[in-house]
Order: structure tokens, then C-alpha cells, then sequence
């Protein structure tokens, strides 16, 4: 059975190899695999996003173990999502969000079952004590119905999707910028015309104007799209992307996470 | 069988690779589980602590490779440690006090017996051509006595315990600060007389006072802590710990790792 | 199956988590091990190297995946090359040059069969959708003469080896600086005298002059080496290095990758 886990703990302490010890324990044969602990600390919206993008690719009846979790000891609840292939394990504070936008029948747990947690649940590392041996016990083929109650009111935030604003142009957002400085906008191909997919989209962010597009990052520009020091790219998480040749376009163009973009009407 | 790795390598060369392969090629179906490979370089105080936080929730018969050698090559022993739950390969500089200290039966051997060495032992990559095919073998289930002879000279160093001073006041110090900025003390609950486990302690720290306890980290504060910056917690590691409510208490305090912290009386 | 990766994905994004799901849904009890994802973005050779040194201790039939790939979408091809040992995946722009080297048998095909790639190959992220796919296929026993046409006209870049000029000293190059700060140079003891190995060499670098050879870092200096700040030792990796006691080299003599590094005669 293949656990993943994706966290903000970084890769420098040892919580992440005491969570690992505490699948293992339950799970002697669980396949442990490192989505990314380099979540920026405490930013659940990043957490969903990255989770998201890395999760689709694995077989049916991967347990997914996420833990970005501010709120740790407090009132907000640890939760198991069944989707129709995946497991999720984690708390209960919107993380889950693009899952439940992608599969709107997952059915959500309520994490109760003490049986199922470590012998003493620290109040600062549920990862360890709660997450990680309840996903072990799911790893075994333990029933989420075991786990605790089906909840309906679970966290959800709302998804930065693009806004048409009244001039019928679209109001968007930079929603990640990965390592190679490349932007990741809110736009998926559903937000825009069967136009604007063929032709490409004119982009405004921070006072620069986007128009070339490239179907690869390193595909050398022709013509009047030569000039262009940015280009757009359908990015393999299914976002329109900004990039720069060969550079860092979020340095370029001084945007950082959340940063607006507009696609701007001819 | 599952091997976990330690180190002070970091993951941009080849080394961490390197010793995955070496353990590996002995034992195929090895399990291998990265703890930390962000041990600060030869830093073996860091590397004993957070060892013995992370491997304690692994189950039964875990193979704990830590190699954070600046000896490598001189006459430092490399070493076996059978505890009653776990072995442990690594050098004999105190990387494994901790385990040790809570483990007093543990026998120490001394490895000798180059046939479960790689066949050219460099002088400077034990981590690979030692201790990772030791590990391979004792996964395999190769008994630790013939790999070497029981030792009890094995280097300790003392672990950093307060001290009672006499004015009944506790010195103590921080032996490890997360990538959070929680401050971990020494003291640990057995230090603590019923009287101060019950309404906190009053610790001070680089001219600080801090005196509030919290469960955990998002607990919020009520009535006179609220105007409080800074508070305690038990942290999962079983030492109180400083923290900082969405912040990092160490930047704020500007408190390093061997910095003294003192437990005072009213 | 052992499946190992090495990218310039960096760990923070979903990329390396999307790859490994790649690779396990084609091949669900696939081992995946890290070697690196810290390769600098883009940077083929230092790929090239740190591939050959940390993939040579693996057991038989392991598959190395690396991608670390520029020119992704291009017209660059997608490889599998077959040496005696190893299965290696990934674009078809010198990365595997160390590896042709070392095995100058080894058959090199052109991945073209798409029926093992995944359903939608995105034009920015072969890792995940073609290279990740073909390593689970071959780790699950497919042939690669199954994947397309051996090619004899693949990428391999003339690797760094020492230059003997008409003095008949040596002028080579730093080839890798590890995070010690350690020099590797390119300088094999297939490259130096009888005389040389056992003396040791005579090395000139940015103005300094080096002689001192020691066995292993930790080595003691007596005698005249012990003014000397530099010295020489064979790494692990079967090159010359220069290291500092205690200390980063390469901060020392302010040395980048690339740098020059002559052996000079007496």
C-alpha cells in the first residue's frame, strides 16, 4: 500500500521521520513516498493546490496523508476524505479543497475513533500521533466508517477561480509560482472562448502586457513574438502559466502568490 | 525490513544516493526511509537529538543508519548498537547518546569484519562503503555478533540536563530550535516539581520573561496571558519548549542553539 | 523493482510527487528512491555527474530516471539506454554522457512507442507523462527494443578530463563542488603519474598553490604540512579534491564550478 505525505514541517527536524515511523508501526508494509514537506509554513492554500496537482497520477487506493495545519490542538476537526480512488487524511481546515471541487460525492469523516490514534495524542503533532497510524490503519484496509461519523459541514474554501468583470473582461490570480520563477494563473481552458484558446489571450499583470504564446518552454519564438521577453504556456497542472525564456518571470515581473491578472479584451 | 538514513549530506549530491544504493545492493527489498539529510555539516549534537526524536515511533527490528562523521577516516570506530527495539550503524563520536541514555542495556559493537564491507573502503565515504552495506546485512538478518566485538568504551557525551543551581533556580538551555522558531529547552517534565507542571514555570531567556502555558501552538489567550508574546508549550518531543503565536520565538528572542534558559523561582 | 529519480524539480513544487505517482501507477510495487531533485535548474552537467556517481552502487536491473531537461516539447528525443547493470530513462541531451563512458556497449533507443507513455503528454512535463510511465513499463520486465529504434547518434558531451599541454603539465577543472565545499577536480589517477600518486601533486588554483595530500578530512597535518590550510585527497567519487580542514575550500579560494585547476611540474 503506497502512504504519501505532503507537509509544512520541512525536511531539517524530525517530525517528518517520527510521521513516517508512526505509519510504518501500523503499517509494516506501507510504501512511504515524499510528495513535499516544503510547503511554506502554515499556508493551507498552497498545501491544496500542491496536493492537487501531485495527487492525480496514483494508482487507485493511495492513501494521501496532508498536514499543514495551523490549528493543531485546537477545536478544528482531523478528517478522512473517501474520493472514488484516493484516501485523504488531514485536517479539517480547507486543504481538501480542490479535492472536493474535483469530486463533489467524496464522503468526509469525522476522525473520533481514539483506537485508532497513538496511545497519547500530543496536543502540538497530530501528524505523528493522529494522521499518520490513522492512515496506516487505512493502508491496512481498515473501513473509514470505523474512523467516526460522516460530516457534511467540512471546511471548503472558495476556489480562486477567474471573475468576468463587467466589460466582460477576466479578473484573475497568480495562484502558485513554482521553482522555475514560472506563474501559474487561476485560467483554465474552461474559463476561456474557443478564441481565445486558438489565438491566445492578451495578459496584464503589474503593468505588463502578455501575448505570445508557446507550447513548450523552450520553443524558440518567430516573427513579431520574438521581442517578447514573456510568453504564456499551458502548464501541465491544466492552468494558463506566464513564462520568461530561460529566466524567472515572478522575478522579472516582481509577482508573488496572489498577485491579480487580467485578461484583457481586443 | 525498513532502513532509515541520517546525515549531514544534504540532497543536492550524490551522496545520499550513493549509500541508498550501497544499502540496497545488499539487502533488495530494504525499505529505505529518509529521516533528515539537513543535519547541520558535523554537527553531531543536532544529529543525536533528532535522531532519537524521530526513530522512537518506528516499529520493531527499524535498521537507523545516522552518519554524521567529520572523524571519517581516523581511528573513530564504527559501531552497532543492538537496543531492545531498534540497531542502529554509525560512527562512535556520541551520535547515539541519546539512544544510549534511554536504552542502558544496549549492547555497542565495534565493527571489524570487512567481509560485510564494500570491497574498497575509501577513507572518506564510510556512509557508503560501511555503514550502508552493515545496514543491508543486519536488515538481512545477519546477527550483529559477527560483525564485530561488544565494546563498553563506546563515546558518550553528556547530555545537556539542567542543573540545579543554589538558589533552587533550574539552569537549562536550548538544544534545538525547529523550522518554526519554537525554542526546545532540556528540561523535560521529570525536571519539574508537581507545584510547577501544575501552573507553568517562570523561565528567562536573553533578558525575557515568559511565564504563559498553552496546550498548543493556536491556543489562544485569555485574561492576563493574552498580552503575552511568548509562552510555553510541552512540545512532542517531551521537552518544554518557547514559542511564539504565529511567529518565530528564536528571531524574536534572538536565541541560538546552546543558549541558556533558566527556570526561576517566585 | 527499484526505481531511483534525479531531477532540477526542487522539492517544494508537485512535480517530483506527480512523477512518482507516474511511475506507480504503471508499476504499483515499485521501490521509488530519490537520488537528488537539488540538481540547479538546467544544468545538464552537473546532472551527468552526480547521476554517475551516486547511481554505481545499485543492484542490477535498478532503472534511474533522470530529467533534467531544458529542452522539453523540443526536438530533443526521449531515451532509454541499457547497459550492462542499469536501465536509464530520460531526454536524449548528454546527461547520460558519464554513463556512455563507462559503458561503451551500452544500446541507447529513442522512446517512440506511445502506447507507454501516459494517455495526454503534456508538452512541458515529460517526467510525469512519458519518462516516469516507461520506467514503471521497464521495471515491470518490459523489453526497451519494445519502445522504439536503438539510435547511434545520441547526445553525449566531451567530458571534462584533464588537458596535457606542451610543459607537460596538466590543466584541469573543478567539475563539482560539494556542500562541504570540497573541490572535486577532473584529474582520475588514470591521469597522473607513478611518481605523482605516490608524492602527490603539485596544484595551482586561482593563485594558490597546493601540495599537501591527506588520506581523509579529518586527517592531522605533521610536520611541514601542518602550515598549509589546503590539501589534496582522493574523494569517493575517484576524483582528486581539494579541501580545507574544517572549513569550505571553495569559499576559501573562491572557486566555482568550471574554475581551472592546473597540476604543475617541479
Amino acid at each position: 500500500m503506497i502512504v504519501t505525505l505532503l507537509t509544512d514541517f520541512g525536511t531539517a527536524d524530525y517530525f517528518v521521520g517520527a510521521m513516517k515511523g508512526a505509519v510504518l508501526s501500523v503499517c509494516t508494509g506501507a510504501h512511504i513516498v515524499d510528495l513535499t514537506h516544503e510547503i511554506p509554513a502554515h499556508d493551507v492554500h498552497a498545501a491544496a493546490f500542491t496536493l492537487c496537482a501531485a495527487c492525480e497520477t496514483f494508482p487507485p487506493h493511495t492513501v494521501h496523508v496532508a498536514v499543514v495545519d495551523p490549528g493543531v490542538g485546537s477545536a478544528r476537526r482531523p478528517i478522512v476524505v473517501a474520493g472514488h480512488k484516493h484516501l485523504f487524511v488531514g485536517p479539517d481546515n480547507g486543504i481538501f479543497s480542490y479535492i472536493y471541487a474535483r469530486e463533489p460525492d467524496a464522503r468526509v469523516f469525522h476522525l473520533t475513533n481514539e483506537n485508532y490514534f497513538r496511545p497519547a495524542v500530543s496536543a502540538t503533532f497530530h501528524g505523528r500521533d493522529l494522521f499518520a497510524p490513522v492512515a496506516g490503519a487505512i493502508a491496512n484496509g481498515v473501513d473509514p466508517r470505523v474512523l467516526g461519523k460522516i460530516i457534511s459541514d467540512y471546511t471548503k474554501f472558495p476556489l480562486p477561480t477567474p471573475k468576468v468583470l463587467e466589460d466582460e473582461s477576466l479578473e484573475a490570480s497568480i495562484i502558485h509560482i513554482d521553482r522555475f520563477g514560472n506563474c501559474i494563473t487561476s485560467i483554465t481552458a474552461r474559463d476561456l472562448t474557443d478564441e481565445h484558446l486558438k489565438r491566445g489571450v492578451r495578459l496584464r499583470i503589474n503593468e505588463h502586457e502578455i501575448r505570445s504564446v508557446r507550447r513548450f518552454f523552450a520553443e524558440s519564438a518567430a516573427g513579431d513574438d520574438a521581442k517578447d521577453q514573456f510568453f504564456e504556456v499551458w502548464g501541465s497542472a491544466g492552468f494558463l502559466e506566464i513564462a520568461a525564456y530561460c529566466d524567472s518571470a515572478a522575478r522579472l515581473l516582481r509577482v508573488r502568490r496572489g498577485a491579480s491578472v487580467k485578461v484583457i479584451n481586443e
